[in-house]
């Protein structure tokens, strides 16, 4: 159960890290002397549900944190919660699919004529979205395919190697087992960002992480409620502490439309700091 | 007590997430063709108001945090400091207001000579802060009196209907009470949303939610103080939490010049969770 | 020990606060009739580094936090996790440094031919991060040894004032100290705005801060981990919470490229907030 969570969690902070911000990093020294800028448009869509994800994740941690400190009496309530937090999960990734798939077309057919800022790039503006999109998607479901394979599948041999190898069990779950995983997808969002196709990259980090934190997180937790699993949306403090900033820093790097290799290099290392702070957390037994 | 403040916080949550959010969904669905921007000045300024109003928040809860962790010798300093905080809170308050009445205008005159990018809508620019600004005052003093008289009124008939409908208490103040008391507010907030005037609906919705963190609550403090009464800004954890998440999903979802429904959507859901967060706290007997 | 922190964490606030928001509230006095606008560049890079800097923090507090749940086993984990954030901190800022120094300029005349938005200000774009770095790298020095010798030599003597006036040695540290130590700086980041050079008081600032913060702090560390003194970057959880309100509010006052004497009005109340806060905290005793 906590396996599960810690490599759900692990997958939505290796897609905005280390993808995220190795693409950038490589993609900027890849083109130091270009001005680059990116589409906000996008970012914008998996950022806003990346903070709604948050916010159910906190309040489900924030709620057990009240109901321990008067007695135990239910932690039905934070179960009943996250609940209904995943299908408001749903109900918002649905929104946002929508949103993409539909109107947003619309509006950046709409940007072209009527914008002023984006007057030189208009080709761009047109044909990056519905790449980026049609990859996405491809992608999204390819890394369900590979979660939902690895959750089933590696769980039980995890435990074997943590022993064995000395490495704590929460490190493997968070760090290495999502950077496996997201090889193939890390690769083709450092290539395309290589070739200047940042927006393409955004597309693929974000997106994925928007999807696992919205779609996969919730459709695992209703598939658990249906078979009587209590599993509930609180993540520890400190992993929740990371999520939290991780989205920050994320939302921040991309909050103009500029960038460089700077805010990559930045992100890769918040991200060596929160791997080095899970494999310090060696002594923690089970929780 | 604790119903007096769950409904000032219930005011400032439901200001800044279903009036502002469902104002944008549904401004964003009537509009969907057309071109949306805003304008970010104004919401700048209640967003940093209501940032301060935050730390104020923040520092009341860690301090007793940090105080209780060491005996609790005297929750005298958290009291002081709330007083001392709801002070800088209505001077903040005052020079907030004192920029929009004298100085704004200067500035919004001297952007049309000299700013380049708002070249194409010079009247909206004069006009949009002139009307949101006497609206928003004709509204604020309206719901001060809501409040006011939501506060003396209701408090004692609501824990009879806590009791005999078995609905949480602290649902009813944080959710219900203020959904019923801006039901005015929020359909012209809608109505002004659906004409596309969206400044004047964030002039409605941030510049209540300001008001209320920042004008109400001190002055209930500061009332209350004067009474000998020990209200101190010490929301819970759960509370303070969601408020913080609140306005930063808000200040992000301000934060550049263009507006879509799924930011509403968002907003909206946010409030959904938290509506339910409230909801299955009900365990919690007193407190 | 806690006295060498507190000094270093008030430095930070101090420089982020007071300095940034006297000087926009003075300049912005000065220049009420004037547009004006800021260089958004320096200060993502030193904002980035800041948010790095409290992930580091969060990470050492909330892993504390964990471990501290589940019996006291070892908290050198923290230590660990400390002493590898440490080295990170430092390759963040030498990477920043590299970044301004090397990759910085190409990039700014990069923007004078290809940038639309700053066509008017041409010569500001390459003046103004010149004089700023090197003014920048004066000041910081300057700092880095004024910071050095107040530790030094006034932990010793504080005690005994803080006894004598009964004044809180935490706010002796946080709040007094840093504010007599940076007289010198925040004059000339008050005077530069005067003069409307904002982006040289941004680099001022916000150099410094993120200078404490990812180079002072960091060798510190490095220099009691050799010393074999236990030293962490956990600082109390007020203290943090502080910093990450502190961060987040900076980060937003700066986000879009106006600026205006509110946003620095707004400032200066919050850091009258964090020093009432940690004057109320009297009671504490050694903690």
């Amino acid at each position: 159960m906590e396996i599960l969570k810690w490599s759900l969690l692990g997958s939505i902070l290796s897609n905005l890290l280390p993808v995220l911000g190795s693409s950038l990093l490589f993609g900027g020294f890849a083109n130091i002397g270009k001005e680059r800028s990116l589409n906000r448009r996008q970012a914008d869509v998996s950022i806003c549900l990346l903070l709604l994800g948050i916010l159910c994740h906190i309040s489900a941690v924030a709620s057990k944190g009240t109901i321990k400190n008067e007695e135990n009496i239910n932690s039905l309530g934070v179960l009943k919660l996250s609940r209904a937090s995943a299908v408001i999960m749903l109900i918002a990734y649905i929104g946002g699919l929508l949103f993409e798939v539909k109107t947003h077309r619309q509006i950046f057919e709409q940007d072209e004529d009527s914008s002023e800022i984006s007057s030189g790039d208009d080709d761009d503006a047109t044909d990056a979205p519905v790449i980026g999109f049609t990859s996405a998607v491809i992608w999204l479901i390819g890394m369900t395919a590979v979660i939902a394979m690895l959750s089933n599948y590696i769980v039980t041999t995890i435990e074997e190697a943590s022993e064995s190898f000395g490495i704590p069990l929460r490190f493997i779950s968070i760090v290495i087992l999502p950077i496996v995983g997201n090889a193939a997808e890390h690769a083709g969002a450092v290539i395309f960002s290589f070739k200047n196709k940042i927006d393409i990259t955004l597309g693929i980090a974000l997106g994925s992480a928007s999807q696992i934190s919205m779609l996969v997180v919730p459709i695992v937790l209703i598939v658990s409620w249906a078979n009587g699993i209590p599993m509930d949306l609180d993540f520890n403090l400190l992993e929740t502490g990371t999520l939290v900033m991780t989205v920050i820093a994320t939302a921040f790097a991309l909050q103009d439309d500029k960038w460089h290799y700077l805010k990559g290099f930045n992100l890769v290392l918040s991200y060596v700091v929160i791997a080095v702070c899970f494999f310090t957390m060696k002594a923690l037994p089970n929780k």
